[in-house]
């Protein structure tokens, strides 16, 4: 089978980075070209990045050139990982052009024909892009992933949702410092400290988790009725992110109900045995002291949510701690995931 | 006027250095005896501790001779640092011989006729006084501090329970390590991580502040009804523990209320002018990004609960982020605020 | 005694609010002015700052207005902690328009007619000023502290140069994030990390060092012949630059000679008694595990060079730990003590 | 080929952990028994481990039942990660029953007749054994590796020595945390902090790479004559363990020199291509902000010394920045290697 082409636009970012170490060695995509602003085109990606992972950079990419984001790559799929000041006229740029766009700004994901894919929960959300191309004229598309917080959340809930239904949801988050990008958090405001703030990310976390849970009827997704309330701070964590979280359920349910909702839980891309899919997309974790970003983010390849400390509150119904790998599941490995379920789907044959 | 002699039981840990550190220069107290375990016994504070604090050791204090824990301190009172492990029987010997004990340690914090003293909250539950040396037969008598997690809720919450009326809190902490002792916390297990479980501290929160809220009544306290549920992490932090903090209130109330209430709030500490209370029990903070640990924890010398980003909360009521001092209002500051109330209503006269 | 009036040049950074927090309650100065960048001009100081400190922001001074950097500011001396990539310029003009300039950048240390001073050590290098106002015809003239790490490094050497003499050294730093001023080092970068290099930092030491301890003669400093040859790298502590030392003598001196020497060390600020001079300029430690940047960097008000783990070196002739506070005595306590070594010799008289 | 059975003393401990990972895969050795304290025996591995590593623990060795430190063990080679506390008796009462003993304990390192090995350096120290045994009337034997700060530097000093020669090294070490084991160092000690001691270190380095560059002659090891100035200190990072070194050598050598005999270093496991052998036993960096330990500590697997910053020293002669990973080529995995070259020379044929 030949390899699809694919680009990456932002590449020498934070998560531009995580998408070069992901499709290095992929089985189904081949990179083909790398967009980066103005100041880095025209050097080698080797020149052009700061590179901060920890495993080098893949050989085979390394002397790639660095394009300008424009629509001239040689490529069918664009994954983006545009900085959301840039990030809205260019992608709708590919998507006219006949790209197929899989992004991880925000900026598009609360426009109304545009899905918040995570193949897990939604898949039947992508019927959203065929209204997309009719009523923008593209020949392209795009598909977004929802925000880190937002999936890691999502994926812990969807199979109380699923089995229970979920009522509200109250959360509280301690973000890592890789979620905010390169330079980011000045070490001067983290070392030692927390900050009880990240700009925007509590109204994504509500808005996205009820658009993702949403039901697509006439064309349009229709918000999912439970209630969301998010606080969202920052420690000093490099990669994972932590979320203390309190449900409220419409369905009665004991404490080994959840259990086994959570434990058993599998859906399409475990099925169609995608190349970034989980295994278990939810991972729990029976000792008192777990999840760890340390220790347990990267577990199934980081593209599971870790659910830790499951037990009764007196508030609302249940609560525990979940954890997910915010450039992995919360990035780049959720946009790959996005693309690898329509390649499945035989969208690209 | 003449100083009253005081005593620190447990005096090398890190709360019993911030008691030596709070005690050095107090205006009505003098301390004239250290005890710590058999261990550090018989040597200079000086030569016993292993000092952690960015002031120096007070040179009044580094010389005096560390004693063992027995009621035969030359002292009338005697602030217990000592650790949960031993505190229970130490406490009551020295309440049985006549002191009069404030207690850091959880040990006897639930019993039925000891108080959990917070002085803005609760001075009438110092009744409890009697009812306990009468009981027990002692000369002396232990009033509690509750747990620092508690404490730093509890001041947030005062006004909002006076104005409104709390029914239910929803609070998920962050926790510096020194809350842990020393050595407390491993380094491989805290640094660039963050450990969502704090053994015992959950149910701590829970059934202290409903009793700190609670009511005397036939001479017993019948906890407040108010539902708690706690999460308690921790974090890469020195000093100083937040919390975000989700209530639901009994009476309607605009979020403007709830800023007043907040702003105003003063109780009898700051009546009476005790030389440790905080001028502001609360300090309300209007930036989005506050309270943070390492700028704001030593605000009123520690001794207040840091409140911000104060606003609605879909699934309860309102929402905020607080702070507290843990080994100042959450622990040492916390006992010597206790003991200056008795003080001042002329308890030693 | 009416004060001077002061300006400050940069007032908005990380070290400018240091001298914000320092000249706040000084005796003998009062600002009158502060200056930053255009960005910053037009509002008062507390909108204009992010202000990092952990006290808060001087009363006096949260509502002046923050002016352009330009010489028609109220006041006859100005401090400033302007960004090497504009002092240049600016500071000239200032001098040139009669002003006392006291400058922690970087860029006129190394002009011939420019001292650095360090009052302990080269109070005869003020005899520069007269010929740099001769020779460039300013009526004002320009006065350097040095480097941080220079800094810290030449008050532990300067007994051992006086009392021994010094043929080399050699010294390696461990240097604090806030050095790098604000947004500075990336959390990124440096959380569980160590990054072993600061642009520029290394020539600064070797340089700078070779020049405090030069000799004025024929109306030029003559370096001093020592050889200097240092490795720099960033930790992740807040304050305190760290810095491992060995050096070799002149003149042959016992491991007590060589404590001695930097116990007793005390110079022209100790005797004149200015106001921000540290009783010891040394302070030796003799703990085997001091200094520590935590513990210890704000010793004597953070003016003081703290020595540590004295002991011979197989190598060279002796090894120790020295511990300074950067933002204090490494920049903005520096240029202060400048100020007052001036003000006490009668120049503003 | 049937696979050498091996057993892990110490098993649960930091480094007793990372010899579980590194052997769980190998091609030669497999895991037949485990033992730790008598608190750990009786329990399953992964009841007794604390498991601090970031990847699983391996399946078929959780299972395996934790033994007591005694020479019954069904294996014929030992590794131990033993405290030294306990280690000295234990690991002879072992030799002496016949097992081979790789250690990487301190206690026996400075033996006369044990070699602390690195099989590129000096293989020829393995005719120690002969001599051991007949000695100590041994059926087996104990071979060492060095402290884990010594190994890295010795390797980065290896080329220097064979092929310009070594007169002075002074050396500052900047070590992680996670070579103190666990507990090990309190978060309260290092959180933002340098600590500039760690005990007996200085000492190691000092005489043990005396030793692992000595000739043997008259079968005993004469120590090489090159002197060696050591300060250790304990910094924020969790792995790898960075030195600045600056070297004295007795012939000239460029800088281009030095970095070629850098380059193109390789000895006897590269040729005998031992399973744990890194290809480049020195990784040279020539970024100007290299090596760091988030990034450059698992190159190699772990088991080079990362060698950076490469420039002259006005000193000495030349110095660079070193780091080396502590639990890897500075524990587990340097007896380990040891362990196969001796299998390589057919020792167990």
């Amino acid at each position: 089978m030949h390899k699809l082409k694919v680009g990456i636009l932002g590449a020498t970012g934070t998560v531009g980075q995580r998408f070069v170490q992901l499709l290095a060695e992929h089985p189904w995509f081949e990179v083909t070209a790398l967009a980066a602003s103005e100041r880095s085109a025209g050097r080698t990606y080797k020149e052009a990045v700061r590179w901060k992972l920890d495993s080098p950079i893949p050989d085979k990419i390394a002397q790639l050139p660095v394009l300008e984001p424009k629509p001239d790559l040689d490529c069918s799929i664009v994954f983006s990982a545009l900085d959301s000041s840039v990030a809205g006229p260019i992608e709708e740029e590919f998507a006219r052009a006949g790209y197929a766009v899989f992004s991880n700004a925000k900026n598009h994901r609360m426009d109304d024909d545009v899905p918040i894919l995570i193949p897990e929960i939604n898949p039947e959300h992508l019927k959203l892009i065929e209204l997309q191309r009719a009523q923008r004229r593209w020949k392209g598309f795009i598909v977004t992933n929802g925000n880190c917080s937002t999936i890691t959340l999502c994926l812990a809930l969807a199979p109380l949702e699923r089995d229970f239904g979920i009522e509200s949801v109250l959360v509280t988050t301690m973000q890592a410092v890789s979620g905010a990008g390169y330079p980011g958090v000045p070490s001067l405001d983290i070392l030692g400290n927390l900050i009880p703030y990240i700009d925007g990310e509590e109204e994504k976390i509500e808005r996205e988790t009820k658009k993702v849970f949403g039901t697509l009827r006439d064309q349009k997704i229709e918000p999912h009725p439970m209630t969301v309330s998010a606080t969202t701070t920052r420690v000093a964590v490099l990669d994972g992110h932590s979320e203390s979280v309190s449900v409220k359920l419409r369905r009665k349910a004991s404490l080994n109900d959840i259990k086994e909702s959570l434990r058993r839980y599998a859906a399409l891309p475990q099925e169609l045995k995608l190349p970034s899919a989980p295994t278990r997309p939810i991972v729990l974790r029976e000792e008192p002291d777990r999840p760890q970003p340390r220790l347990d983010a990267t577990l199934e390849k980081g593209m599971a949510t870790v659910v830790g400390r499951v037990r009764a509150c007196s508030v609302l119904d249940y609560k525990f701690v979940i954890l997910g790998h915010n450039t992995l599941r919360g990035a780049a490995g959720a946009a790959l995931l996005d693309a690898e379920l329509l390649a499945a789907q035989g969208f690209w044959k």
